[in-house]
């Protein structure tokens, strides 16, 4: 051993102590004669103290930042203790040292606040992970994982590892592929889950599973995604949606407890997919704080108290309104005394292309009673109190609202909704809230091969009532103008996602174990049998030999952990992350490689 | 959920409580008008009694092996216990009952000696993996993946993700790669170890690493050897060899006693490379029995009491040991008995071509003191004496000689060694014995490229005091025919491997931190400072600034639980396995990909 305590571990009890540290140079400081260094390793930081004559010794070969030192000393009680750290009360006296290694000077500082920028570290990713924000990253997220295997372990879960190298059924996302030597012109493909493995062990009576597993999408990236990332994947035998539920409510609880100390004793609140639309215009609601939104259109407003209709705003000349598809509001808590300029602000907000709005209108419900619109000279101080009030507002409220589009309006005002709550601080990123979404439709509607598409994914089981419409009915769509009169389009799927503040960590369902049910959705997808047997003739087969009712859920793993970590960058909580065009730029991979090795797989590249 | 209680849990005090069980239909068994049910699930297996009205239906619906089933009932106490099981004292009085999804006659019984043969229970592993046999292998995995975690984490190491879509570098095996449709005509590659990465994380300060994870090589597979297979892969900064062995002889130690209830206490033997060749006639000798190899022909055995030389069996007249580059003995405990015909069935053994002698002598060494061979017409009794007490022959064994070339003759012996031993009952399963084998020569040459080769891999380190001696010399060889001359030929490694009852279970070694012994390393293996850059320029890179000493090992998982299992097939230790050609017959996969994604991939294939 190179040492005999860690840079973490000696207080003021060891004093007199005779040790052997060895570490990383943080910082070096010369007084005179004599010599301070910061000694750091992943434990912590031990101050050194160098007399006169090695402070001699150094001056003819200097340490430099990042050097690994080796020293022997005796532990002393500081003078000047340090109570920032651990260590604080204590220095070495060294006795000794050696230089283990040298270091260049780094391209960027190895601190919290570091010059370097994002491409500069990434390349050297190896120095950027010695900076403390981002080994606490890891440390939590070691911490997760953990936590998350005590849990299932305590559980009656398993940890079974299925493979990596399984056969390409591309559904939804596009499959990374390997090209087999010595299958030649076959491919493997690399899983997007585990997901038919799981449900054939729940068919093989493992009961419960899990895994902390990588999966692959090779999807055009967007800011953010990986094309490899992490699941938390489980699944569970003899069931209901009630069941899982409750246990994964209760893993992400223990995460919470052993991982942040937060006792989420409440309960979990849960919504189903068509409130979070309504309500919050997006199926992955924040609900650490209100601000509903208010449909000003639509005669479906039920929920809250008050019926909203075409009443509030129709027969008033506004044309806007009258025209829209959808008009929606928001009422903002104390934000009547906006000024002119940040209104205009905002509204220039919502018409940049992300948002795509052409305008927005405002109602400020004054604290004396009175109320001040944009669009005051179509409607009366009267009706828009009633609009104010359909909008929930309170006095010193500002009522903003959206007319447009239905699908482009809700979600322009699902944004605004969540960037007001970022800028009111409404979105506290160490308040954890956490809400189930359920009740999602089991089919979407794909207008260009007008035909089904499952919103989850092809194993998803219906609500068991409505088993019988699925299986009675003919699933393709004579008229595809009438699509919503198919019965189909009514089928809500038994899943459900977690939401985590706003954001999806969590997401499963209660799959199908019976040939005839999973057949039936092959071909709602527009699969032939053949196709089917083709693809998944082993899940087929299974479901032949008594499968029993089952189901999972799979976490996101590096998105959870952001969100835990404070931010919500999936980067930053992954040891190696790929850049936006699915490059290690550490690595230089991907990149080209032998002829000898295409030839091996009996492959020809068509580009130039 | 669909049951109160697994099929494992009842035992007597919960009789007259009121249950629900859901599992698997096992046997059925009809007696007059009362019928008995074994349900089966993960957990064990309970007794159902149907009675008169129940059974009743059950011959209008009959049941049948392997349908899941759902009953409510009273637990009751059996007339009839069956002390073989935990539940044997109770049963299970059933009110209701449900048929959750019938099953097909599964195509082989879904029992320990089952009648499927290994291609079908491929086909239909989901019902294989049914058998307790292979569920208790998974059971024991998982015991070795918890305990391993468990022990890792006491020891403060941090589990930590690396990458799979990684830079192809091939050295040594060849790579699984991954063909980039962002970045056209570009390939990931699958990584063979995360080696490299591990090793920056040591640059990166996390001090102690380890992970569970899947590994890839794409090679021509041998008997029991998988495309895809799992590590227990570790890394520590700060430490030398010793640490290493002290640290992973504690990991294992800590798995026998948590996965199979083994004290054990004994230090762990080891060994140099030399002696394990020398006197086992391999690397990963089995030490459950001794039958050391005699060398009768070399002057360099020292470690024995006997020095052997070639005095023992020149100048005989037997020209085939005088001609001989190697001749070499065991003595079989207690076969000084063996018959003619034995002799000879162990003569056509050796004869076999995987073997491949020309024949094999004996010496019988009778319990009256005298001596019978195949050889008496060459040798005196006097001579056979010296050599059966070169082979350390006691009254009453056999010693079996062996001559040819050196390297044949020595893989032959050994492999007669372990024959030998396993047929007289010396290799017994459940008998554990560890060995570290250390000294590893650093080189091997390679004749076709008159160059040196790794033995571990590039990344390892010369033992300390053999640093200089590579660093000063120039790697090439000038004169093929003597490269043993050459200083590099007598480097050491600082590696070591661990041996678990003749089989390597992990390797590891001290591995170069310093970029100019990392460069020269490069250059001895035949690569120019270009190509050394390209494929590892960003370890390079890491080792200026400030890498520390480090040393690691990987554990082979699945070969550790087949061996900790009683057996040496890892197939049976793996969910779903590959056969010998790579391939998945569950999901038929290697297969052939849509004409689309090959497009999206810019690739062709070459094939007809």
């Amino acid at each position: 051993m190179f040492r005999s305590h860690t840079c973490g571990e000696l207080r003021l009890h060891h004093a007199n102590t005779e040790v052997k540290l060895a570490g990383w140079v943080q910082t070096i400081r010369k007084f005179g004669s004599i010599s301070f260094v910061d000694l750091r390793d992943r434990y912590g930081i031990t101050q050194l103290l160098f007399g006169e004559a090695l402070t001699t010794e150094l001056d003819a070969n200097p340490l430099g930042r990042e050097f690994v030192l080796q020293v022997s000393g005796t532990v002393t009680e500081r003078s000047n203790k340090n109570t920032n750290i651990p260590t604080g009360d204590i220095e070495i006296n060294v006795q000794s040292f050696q230089v283990l290694n040298k270091s260049a000077v780094p391209p960027f500082t190895i601190q919290d606040d570091t010059d370097g920028g994002d491409d500069l570290r990434m390349k050297y990713r190896y120095l950027d992970l010695r900076r403390h924000a981002v080994k606490k990253n890891l440390e939590l997220r070691y911490a997760v994982n953990r936590a998350t295997r005590d849990y299932l372990h305590q559980q009656d879960f398993m940890d079974i590892e299925t493979p990596f190298l399984i056969k390409s059924t591309p559904e939804g996302a596009r499959d990374f592929v390997v090209p087999s030597r010595m299958n030649p012109g076959e491919f493997y493909a690399l899983p997007q889950s585990p997901q038919t493995f799981k449900q054939l062990l729940m068919v093989s009576g493992y009961d419960r599973y899990y895994q902390i597993v990588k999966c692959f999408r090779d999807e055009d990236l967007r800011a953010d995604r990986q094309p490899e990332f992490t699941q938390i994947d489980c699944e569970m035998a003899f069931v209901e949606q009630e069941d899982i539920l409750n246990m994964f409510e209760g893993l992400v609880k223990y995460i919470f407890k052993e991982v942040k100390a937060i006792d989420y004793n409440a309960p979990v609140e849960r919504m189903t997919w068509e409130n979070a639309m309504w309500h919050f215009g997006n199926d992955k609601p924040d609900i650490r704080f209100d601000m509903k939104i208010a449909n000003l259109k639509s005669a479906f407003m039920k929920a809250g108290a008050i019926v909203a209709t075409g009443e509030l705003i129709n027969d008033a000349g506004f044309g806007i309104f009258e025209q829209a598809e959808t008009v929606l509001a928001i009422a903002v808590p104390g934000a009547a005394d906006y000024t002119r300029k940040q209104i205009d602000e905002l509204t220039d907000w919502v018409r940049r292309p992300q948002i795509g709005m052409q305008g927005m209108v405002y109602i400020k419900v004054n604290q004396d009673g009175t109320y001040k619109s944009s669009v005051d000279k179509f409607y009366s101080e009267e009706k828009l109190k009633t609009i104010a009030n359909a909008a929930l507002a309170a006095k010193g409220d500002l009522v903003l609202i959206l007319a447009g589009k239905e699908e482009r309006t809700r979600k322009a005002i699902s944004e605004l909704r969540l960037e007001l709550g970022q800028r009111l601080g409404l979105r506290n990123p160490q308040e954890f809230r956490l809400l189930w979404v359920v009740d999602f439709p089991l089919f979407e509607y794909d207008e260009d091969g007008n035909r089904w598409v499952a919103r989850h994914h092809p194993f998803t089981s219906p609500k068991p009532d409505q088993i019988e419409t699925m299986i009675s009915n003919d699933p393709s769509i004579a008229n595809a103008s009438e699509y919503l009169k198919h019965p189909y389009s009514n089928i809500k799927a038994n899943a459900y996602d977690m939401v985590l503040n706003g954001n999806e960590v969590g997401g499963g369902s209660i799959r199908i174990y019976q040939r005839a049910l999973q057949e039936k959705m092959f071909a709602a997808l527009g699969m032939s049998p053949e196709e089917a047997r083709h693809k998944f003739g082993f899940l087929l087969g299974a479901f032949e030999y008594g499968a029993p009712p089952h189901g999972g859920i799979a976490f996101g793993l590096d998105r959870l952990c952001s969100i835990l970590g404070g931010t919500e960058s999936i980067r930053d909580f992954i040891a190696f992350p790929k850049n936006n065009s699915g490059r290690d730029v550490m690595l230089d991979a991907p990149s080209t490689i032998d002829e000898k090795q295409m030839e091996e797989l009996h492959l020809v590249s068509k580009l130039k």
